[in-house]
């Protein structure tokens, strides 16, 4: 049982939790509780599991069969002290469990051919609880997958990871280093690019989202980008009553996605 | 110029700041940042107002002329130091500005009598973030109030207000002792009573939304319990696409008060 903070392993999960840099060199993370847990085992991205003396004895009835079958098949597990582990957790009731993950990894090309593609770009998100949601909240809606500008928050910070509840292992993403360049080449790639927009022209839900579609969502104080915003092929609105200034982009972003699914399953 | 801890305003401020329970009480809360000052001044709920050091010369440039003329009507004015104004505050880069705000008091028929009133009925909410949020959304889908369960968390809680952008200020809203009986009363008052439900029949989309709507939400974790499930008129779902088992409860009102919205301007 590993107690001390001073650890080796437990050095690099802190490492891991607190930088953003550090996770993208490792192409690791850090994922807590039972569910994100179970998760992350059946897509078999697990490399080392970290529980707490109290859990260890729940572990057989806390996981389904088949993630089970997967850590018998060779994910190390190590106990750890439990006041080790509420020192590790970022949760006020931590749940005993923890996990060192591998980042799942996807081409652009693995969700961007098919010819009725919906795809999220996100220009500079700053909160992780509306990156995690929007993640969430694209599973839902069935994008095919999501397309972040590298100043967004890191998909991969604890609190966004929690907030996708599991959508980070299901929904393909890719990260580009200029949402500019990204939106000429939708363009060049017939996608019909949508920007948010409080200047928008058209009323979101008059669009019909036929072929491949992109939709941008801007940062949370600021939007889009104006050089971004320009190139869009359409600017839409969504309505607002009262004295409103915007809605919150997750919430954006959620009323767009599911009028893209509406439109593509009438 | 208030440079202690020890200052019984600054005492005051802070068990407002921290104490749910004594903001009910006084029947004020404290209010940060420039633009939601000013929301409060145009209101004319503002008490007193509390200034950093730095940030006192920035005054007359900070408001709006209607803002200042209200000040100048009689708003005390205090100074803080630099320091203090820091610990009291709750972000990360503090605007200099706080408010001492009388709560906004509404009867239950400033905003249920209309015809085709809608409103939204929220059991439960714990996550700060997503009540802001909803409040701010009920805005811009025109909504005529909020009505919540005592047991949601405090709508003047610091984060709450700051995630309602100014809607604080322009949603009335109502808190009920017990939703279930809550739910009794909008049915005799002729509401349709719609429950965002996982077990719902029929899609949220294919709802007319005419005469008198109330859409009730549930705790994040939890959904609505039973009870008033149970005694809505009609459990409605909105489809989800992949293995999520929910959506975000801020995401799940957001598209349910927008589809009232479309419905009652098409």
């Amino acid at each position: 049982m590993i107690e001390s903070q001073s650890n080796v392993q437990i050095k690099y999960l802190q490492k891991l939790i607190k930088n953003s840099r550090f996770r993208r060199k490792e192409k690791c993370f850090v994922v807590e509780g039972w569910k994100m847990v179970g998760e992350a085992l059946r897509h078999h991205l697990v490399s080392k599991l970290y529980i707490s003396a109290d859990s260890a004895g729940q572990l057989r009835e806390k996981v389904t069969e088949d993630e089970f079958a997967v850590i018998e098949s060779g994910v190390p597990t190590e106990l750890l002290s439990e006041n080790l582990f509420r020192e590790l957790s970022d949760t006020v009731s931590p749940q005993g469990i923890l996990a060192l993950v591998r980042m799942p990894e996807y081409q652009r090309s693995d969700f961007m051919e098919s010819g009725q593609a919906a795809v999220l770009c996100l220009e500079n998100i700053q909160d992780p609880g509306n990156l995690g949601t929007m993640l969430r909240t694209a599973e839902g809606a069935g994008m095919s997958g999501i397309i972040m500008s590298s100043d967004c928050v890191d998909l991969f910070n604890p609190k966004v990871v929690r907030s996708t509840m599991g959508a980070l292992f299901r929904v393909p993403y890719y990260i580009c280093e200029d949402m500019t360049t990204e939106v000429e080449r939708l363009k060049k790639e017939d996608y019909s690019v949508y920007a948010a927009h409080l200047k928008g022209t058209k009323d979101y839900t008059e669009e019909d989202y036929s072929g491949r579609v992109a939709v941008l969502i801007g940062n949370e104080a600021n939007g889009l980008s104006d050089s971004v915003a320009g190139r869009a092929d359409k600017k839409v609105i969504i309505p607002m009553e009262g004295e409103l200034e915007s809605l919150n982009a997750a919430v954006s972003a959620a009323l767009l996605m599911y009028e893209i699914h509406r439109k593509k399953h009438a």
